[in-house]
């Protein structure tokens, strides 16, 4: 695609499209794109517009949208239930790559040996938004707040409901045996695994345990490598 | 493993190992540990010892090495050659994350939609150790000074070389089908994609085109979804 692409989640509903005032900025004072020119603009939910500009001032940019395309939603519904990171940079550099391979949920876990910290949801969607935009998709993936391990457990399952630990144990499968399902949550422990407990935990609730390889990952690392491994 | 992990090429050349100058005050300084205490230590070549300390200073670390294990070469051997990063935090996220996953050989690649930089070898061998350790491993990644593209088609190729590249191609296989194999070799792209001159010159050196999935990757994440879906 070759037009600048931003994010708009009022697209759709008038004949006038405002963006929002970060993105006004960068396509009239970065880009400095002018009336009349055209920019592509998703509304997250699968939609797609290419539009004109009408108004383009320093913090304002007002777009004339032409026909919407709705993109199909995609076959797979995979999410991604990962305990918080302590480092705010390895979680960010996490959505960001997640999202880039095309995972659809994020739920934050607390566990129980996840350092106690504050979570800015509206930050790490602003790390969603921009990675979506950077690899021309056009659904947003959800991003739920953080929920404790125990809770999210007891929620109902999706058809292939996995978890990835580090514990010895002859019952894993490798994780590449599910790539080919197309509704699978996986959970991801913290910096010192899920504890035996958390892991019983989830198999009574109907949670299949899956190894990741052979080396030790971090969680950052093992959340990609479980988003490439089942989305790619 | 419980115990401190470290870093000494020459383990096992003499009863008395002196540690390199940063990883004697991080031994001493940070972790405060005394004659006596035991640390684990691996060449980065597969062999590994518990060491015990003999002499701890404020910048001096001497160990004496216990037996040495050899632990068995891995039975893959993957090289990802990846075209150069201009940003330096990507490519080290990329580097360390690689690593993790177990990787055994590097080569950064200088494509034509390369922008010009110094790469700084010191630095990213640095990355690799430390992900080593993190990661538990006993083997050190090789890591070539960046190469010509051009010229690193030319060489000798493995049992499967591949190229992941973006532009619609019939021929392009989706790389998942390569993860049994145990000498892979896939060539990743610059932002911007390698251009349609190279992959017909790698197709011609004998390079397959492959495919990292339907959503447009950064380079340093097509590196990481190539390294998970090989090596887990």
């Amino acid at each position: 695609m070759e037009l600048p692409f931003f994010y708009a989640p009022a697209l759709g509903q008038s004949a006038s499209l405002e963006m929002e005032e970060d993105t006004a900025r960068h396509i009239t004072q970065v880009l400095r794109m002018q009336v009349g020119e055209r920019v592509g603009v998703t509304d997250g939910k699968g939609n797609f517009s290419e539009c004109t500009i009408t108004t383009a001032a320093k913090r304002k940019c007002i777009l004339m949208p032409g026909s919407v395309v709705q993109h199909p939603p995609p076959v797979k519904t995979i999410t991604l239930a990962i305990a918080l990171l302590k480092n705010k940079s390895r979680m960010e550099w996490f959505f960001e790559k997640a999202t880039e391979l095309g995972v659809q949920r994020f739920v934050p876990l607390i566990t129980h040996r996840t350092e106690r910290q504050v979570f800015r949801t509206d930050r790490m969607e602003g790390i969603l938004i921009s990675a979506m935009l950077q690899s021309q998709q056009y659904r947003l993936p959800e991003l739920s707040e953080p929920v404790p391990f125990s809770n999210f457990i007891q929620e109902p399952l999706p058809r292939y409901a996995l978890i990835a630990h580090c514990e010895p144990d002859e019952q894993k499968i490798p994780l590449t045996h599910y790539q080919q399902e197309q509704e699978v949550t996986v959970l991801i422990g913290p910096e010192g695994d899920f504890t035996p407990a958390e892991i019983t935990q989830a198999i009574q609730a109907g949670y299949r345990p899956v190894s990741l390889g052979s080396t030790r990952l971090r969680t950052e690392t093992a959340g990609i490598a479980a988003a490439a491994c089942l989305c790619i």
